[in-house]
């Protein structure tokens, strides 16, 4: 796999748009996500009038669960939630899936336990259901979603989530999915686990700051492999078909889940 | 999920063998890890001998890279690899999947990308290939490994590791399992990751020291849901059918990895 991103050409990478890009400000350092285009737009919009005011300046890291997620939002303040900024709504309803018509789709050629048919749209791992017509963004090592309760529409973008453990694909088509982290993921999966139920933070328990949320000014830095091209192809091909000596089994089969998306940054 | 297990009974529980137990004490708290009986015989006996011989006293954790593997050994002296305790054999044939006859398997009903039929065996994931009549432990998140370099026979349990992200089920049938941890998983997640190469540690990181890793005397207060159970079955049908309000789609699917065999530990 390395040889071939090694010979991999300049065309085949891409930076991520600055208007999608996320810098995650932690004192650890930096998480970069990449918002997905065209899957959960109303809820993307309203993280990104968030983001414009401000808001996630002071939120904080209050959920660390082991093999599951990294949430954060901003904490009540004496018991009472923290007012929206102007703009955002306080519901969006529910995009947890779209038509799967529209979509430029790299397939994978395999399905998997969850869908009948995988792959990759701009980089980001999909799944759609070729019946019903309607495809998802799916729950990867990575994957950024919408924490939500009950009310399918109470998921605002005020709590996000990433999945730092084995893939919980059962919560795909029940929350709505808005990027991955490119970068700085072991920033989130080495957080501390919370005590409490579902992982929380208990009280006696230092919830993670985070210092700020921002669009990115300059993305050239960042490269993201695309995924429409001939060199990722033979990347996933390399991944399904394991010629690598050390290989007694070659495998010859290949998960969405196992295929992350490289990225390089120049720090 | 949580009223099917507060619903039971004692004996749906089992106590891991003392013998079957291995404590392994780092400086943040102690995993737990259960040896797996049937797979891997050769070596976990090879491993057994280390154990008793308190080689791993001198062991540390040399390598977390994130979303795959953190891994433990005891690192060369002055450059010269540490000599094997007696008795212990430098090579070991490969043990990477056994007959399936003879195993008393808890089937899953599914298949999944990387075998046709999955399943649990005494509280471990485990695959088949019933052509084949072969079956093998599978890679799911807090599986532990025997390390090996390019030949078969390499692994001779000096080197070990514990899956620590999204299942590397390519490794499945390449390398011998022998266990999986039961408690202390994230005292290996949160590990700093290592900066070198497949997240080795630089000579410049701290490797993290192991204190030891010993059999356990008394396990009473350590308890397993049995897979062979009714209350396990429904648990895996209440992880395939979400009967849960928060759940819009009821998913009605379920991988192997996705299923965590309950721990209880009373500390």
């Amino acid at each position: 796999m390395s040889s071939v991103l090694a010979a991999a050409s300049e065309s085949d990478w891409r930076s991520p748009a600055p208007e999608q890009t996320l810098l995650m400000d932690l004192p650890q350092g930096t998480v970069i996500i990449e918002l997905a285009a065209g899957f959960a737009p109303n809820v993307t919009d309203n993280i990104r009038t968030m983001i414009e005011a401000r808001f996630f300046d002071a939120a904080s890291v209050n959920r660390s669960q082991d093999n599951y997620v990294a949430q954060w939002s901003v904490a009540p303040q004496d018991g009472i939630p923290v007012a929206l900024p102007k703009g955002v709504h306080d519901s969006v309803a529910a995009e947890f899936f779209r038509p799967l018509k529209g979509l430029d789709v790299d397939w994978l050629d395999s399905s998997d336990v969850y869908a009948e048919q995988v792959g990759f749209v701009g980089g980001f791992p999909v799944a759609s259901n070729s019946a019903a017509g309607t495809a998802w963004l799916a729950h990867c090592y990575g994957m950024v979603g919408v924490g939500r309760d009950v009310a399918t529409d109470s998921g605002n973008g005020a709590e996000l989530y990433a999945v730092t453990g084995h893939s919980p694909r059962h919560l795909d088509r029940n929350v709505a999915l808005i990027g991955r982290v490119l970068h700085g993921m072991e920033l989130l999966t080495t957080l501390p686990r919370g005590s409490g139920q579902m992982g929380f933070y208990e009280p006696s328990e230092q919830p993670v700051p985070i210092n700020s949320i921002r669009f990115a000014t300059d993305t050239s830095g960042i490269k993201v492999l695309r995924t429409g091209t001939d060199t990722f192809r033979q990347l996933v091909e390399a991944r399904r078909y394991r010629a690598d000596e050390w290989f007694v089994d070659k495998v010859e089969k290949v998960s969405l889940c196992n295929i992350p998306v490289p990225v390089k940054v120049n720090n």
